[in-house]
């Protein structure tokens, strides 16, 4: 496959995968932490979208360093941006061309363009973004058109994100993560497609 | 039409058009600043990409207003980013979406994020650039999938950049306006279309 897209079964990834798949050969990757973590919502996702599907492990160094940097942060930003870089890189070592679903107004993750530039030379694939020009009201509004989509919170729903691990090892170390995430946050699963 | 598209018959906003039309309904504009500037082969480029073509005229005043910036600042790229957000405003008013063929890598001309706040409230249109995620390499890989493509200095070929007026009225005040643009920057313009 020539183009490897960081999946996450939500409205984002699934709208970026299906522009990106127009014009390149397009694999779905979803990234965990554990090995056994079994992820069929977001499997049964990238089957309504009709493109290749593939489960990658991080593993639990990454998490357990995520972890040790949410809770000297206090706050999630910088641990989540570790872990996509890496999962980035992952994807670099496999495809010419490496894309996630990050829009204009995210945040969180996202490369900065110092680190965009190192990982393309170092790895001579390029990094591509096909939401990055669109807003969330046009996301929301093009996500619409082609997808059944729910909401809800971290955990409530089958989604890809990292949240759900990190707040689990976080939990393991006795330690409430709910302070650690902004509240009412909500992550959305692509669970139908519509006619277009 | 939905969308309306900064275009000046060139890869970037050629590509650009390409991948809006997949989801707006989408117009082609053009603008000049004499209205009688005719621009015949831009208007060949939007016809090659079978999408509706229309010139715009952003008038002499904002020439001069450019001109005036540009022999302040002894160089293009606030005269050049005036005139682009002149343009994206005219379309605002005429369109839902206002869409242009920036890119990743491309200083100028830009909208920052606090210029693209201030039009989408004021205006309630959404602005789009479908190339922002893609870097230098994968636009032209992309665009030379679908165009055949000549490139040459500003004024040598065809295309609609804002440019080439900007240097003819510099020259029409006696000054020569090459030191203040930089040399052996090539411009684009899309002169077929391949098969896909």
């Amino acid at each position: 496959m020539e183009a490897g897209l960081l999946f996450s079964g939500g409205k984002d990834s699934a709208l970026a995968a299906i522009m990106l798949a127009r014009d390149y050969g397009t694999e779905l990757n979803t990234c965990v932490f554990d090995p056994d973590r079994e992820v069929p919502q977001v499997h049964a996702a990238a089957t309504l979208l009709g493109l290749p599907f593939r489960k990658r492990v991080l593993g639990r160094d990454l998490l357990d360093e995520a972890v040790d940097l949410l809770l000297a942060c206090g706050y999630p930003n910088d641990a989540i941006d570790t872990v996509h870089r890496a999962a980035v890189e992952m994807l670099a070592g496999d495809y010419a061309v490496v894309a996630d679903g990050t829009r204009r107004d995210d945040r969180v993750p996202g490369l900065d363009r110092s680190e965009i530039q190192r990982l393309e030379m170092t790895t001579g694939c390029s990094y591509v973004r096909p939401l990055l020009g669109y807003g969330k009201p046009e996301v929301e509004r093009l996500a619409e058109r082609f997808f059944l989509v729910v909401y809800g919170e971290t955990g409530s729903i089958g989604n890809g994100d990292y949240e759900q691990e990190i707040r689990s090892a976080i939990r393991a170390r006795g330690i409430d993560p709910a302070p650690f995430f902004p509240s009412h946050h909500l992550q959305s699963l692509v669970v139908g497609r519509r006619k277009t």
